[in-house]
């Protein structure tokens, strides 16, 4: 197995098989990309100034010395795929280069708990599908009727939605209440006040790579290679607001106060070892969505709460990202169909991820059936939504023959309305 | 009255009252930011290289030396009023420094038939709302109940939702017709083929000058003190796509193929002396949305179509801007209410604009009332919705006494799809 003379543990998430990306601000105020290894992260701004990025396609292309991902990102998966390979190598126990160089070595290693991540790309569009059968399913079956729970067009097409790009944040933002227009029961006219059921939303995001022009399309079986990896996503949500106003143009303040992501994105490469079948779809999609063995990623996913009253946050929901009905190759593929253009650094969240029982749902709305079965956690308390003070953990992981691909995870705490 | 060593005829779109905001293509292929004036491009950034823009707020800033207006935009109220107040003295009949010198004269004016615009800022996000009573009866009735056309949230908030800001384009720019997904009458499975609903909608939209931090909000009363101006949009709709694909979360690529905006943004300074009462608002608005002395813009609008026998555009529609019942700064507001960041240079559409009888409603839905009763054109054909070859004009002006401000025009072509 490949190893790195940077020791890492079994279950850490930043083996040398992942080597994520992000974005980290120097003791300079600097913003540098890197990558993660371990219990650091790697300067590739230090790297690419040194010359390391040396392969056909990345050598004194600076790439790495951008404040931001999206160039690297436009220049497609062969430079990915290089990128990859010269880090791995660079990284190998049996590499001098970097390993023995103790200058070097001190300036390109930052402890991953010291450094202050930020966004690693600018992120122009953000869509949000709504691909997990049994969420649509859920949310259908509690707000209209369990027997005709999906939409009509649910199973042709990955329905999805436009949101909102400046209030993407990093985990570990810390968010007020919002407040908004809510209609109270069995009244006809709304009230202004703050949320009452704020809520979460396990998803993930899939980050375009090369993106396509203005009328022109992305075919479905070569989506995979525009799109350059993946992200843990929460997509706050406050249902009272979303009930009132989502009629007929869809949600709307209810979710664009704040869609906080994981500080790392994982690339399609290094998911490659955990590919499985797509789940079967049936009516069969149409021909422009109709993928030649469609595959999806094998990864657990797992929610944590941290109440106020809490010393250690309590596990709510474990499910898995294979449980999603409709492929990312299917949602890139669906949003470009009609001309559409993506850009690098584009971010499409993939909805909320349920299975199919009750510790497997990824919102409160649905672990706590809206609000008629609220969950009971191990401190004595309940909760059909989230209260100020609690703090909402998403992370996420496939395991390996001895290693482990992980996300790290997005962290988010809910404050007070602000008066 | 104020003049202009620059010829304008009483008709133009520009005289020195307006000075409009855009960026056209130099010669060497840079992005110059420009005013206009009668036939002319202004170039702001030879003006601001020649130390032109000399009051205290802008002096030595190089904010027109950029490629585009987000700079300037953030800089707020004063810095907009202080450029307005330079490059009107500058242009006055009886300063010299302009007028006189040669040279500078032939590096400052470009004609205006002669230059490319381009996009003149960064438009990191883009909302659409659906604030037109008239527009949302219309819709409300053709779909579902004429009787209850309103939803009801309507009158309580300005309903608005995420659109692409990837896909907004320039005047001028031709567009194929988008495929997707549609159901034929009485089936109960879609068939992906080319759109056969193309329909425009008349719009204008604002673009947010200052913006506001995360979980911060705008209040009402200060909400037009945040924005910069307005531009005429064109909201291309693809209606068949719209109908199956727009439950439960709204519309997603009927709307995102193209949306198309004029060259020009008209200040809310040069607008000033067209600002009319709002219409009254019943019930109330809650009082985070009453605004003190709401006002809005007295502004013609018309659109024009040219089929491809036409050798004239003709005109199909006359409305007025006024017609709106939520204004900007309402509509801000409400942007805002949940915390939700506004950046420089973002824009919201008002929705489709339509009056209260049938050559002033503005989409082909309404006018031949979803193609129940096609408009009649003088060529002898007729329309229910676009068809390839056709052109679409939008154009809109404020009549002063003696002179206009006008917003230019937004043509946009359909052409046949790609197959």
């Amino acid at each position: 197995m490949l190893r790195s003379f940077i020791p890492t543990a079994p279950d850490s998430h930043f083996p040398i098989q992942n080597l994520p990306y992000g974005a980290y601000q120097t003791e300079y105020g600097d913003i540098h990309l890197c990558s993660a290894i371990g219990d650091f992260v790697i300067d590739l701004f230090v790297l690419d100034e040194e010359g390391l990025f040396d392969g056909p396609l990345l050598k004194d292309q600076f790439v790495f010395q951008d404040s931001s991902l999206n160039y690297f990102l436009s220049l497609g998966q062969a430079a990915w795929t290089e990128a990859r390979e010269t880090l791995q190598a660079l990284l190998h126990k049996d590499n001098p280069r970097l390993r023995d160089d103790d200058l070097l070595h001190s300036r390109v290693f930052k402890g991953r708990e010291e450094v202050e991540m930020v966004l690693p790309c600018d992120i122009g569009d953000y869509t949000d599908f709504y691909s997990s059968e049994q969420h649509a399913r859920n949310v259908g079956s509690m707000f209209r009727d369990p027997e005709n729970a999906l939409m009509p067009n649910w199973k042709y097409l990955p329905v999805g939605y436009h949101g909102r790009s400046s209030s993407i944040v990093l985990s570990g933002t810390e968010l007020h209440r919002p407040k908004g227009q809510i209609l109270p029961d069995n009244s006809e006219s709304p009230v202004f006040k703050a949320s009452e059921r704020i809520d979460f939303e396990l998803e993930m995001g899939f980050i375009t790579g090369t993106g396509n022009k203005l009328g022109e399309r992305i075919p479905v079986n070569e989506a995979e290679s525009h799109i350059f990896g993946l992200a843990l996503l929460n997509d706050w949500s406050a249902r009272d607001i979303q009930k009132w106003e989502y009629k007929p143009l869809g949600p709307f303040l209810a979710k664009n106060w704040a869609t906080s992501i994981s500080p790392w994105i994982v690339t399609l490469d290094a998911l490659k070892p955990f590919r499985v079948e797509a789940p079967e779809q049936s009516p069969a999609p149409l021909e422009y969505l109709a993928q030649t063995n469609p595959t999806t990623f094998d990864i657990q996913l797992e929610v944590y709460l941290k109440t106020s009253k809490m010393n250690e946050p309590e596990r709510i929901c474990t499910t898995n990202y294979r449980h999603l009905y409709w492929t990312i190759a299917q949602q890139l593929a669906h949003h470009t169909v009609n001309g559409c253009n993506m850009r690098p650094g584009d971010l499409c969240g993939s909805g909320t991820i349920s299975g199919n029982e009750k510790g497997t749902f990824g919102s409160l709305l649905e672990l706590a059936w809206n609000g008629t079965d609220p969950i009971r956690l191990h401190s004595g308390e309940s909760r059909s939504f989230l209260e100020d003070g609690d703090e909402l953990i998403l992370t996420g992981s496939a395991q390996g023959d001895g290693y482990r691909i992980g996300f790290g995870e997005v962290k988010g705490k809910i404050l007070p309305a602000i008066s």
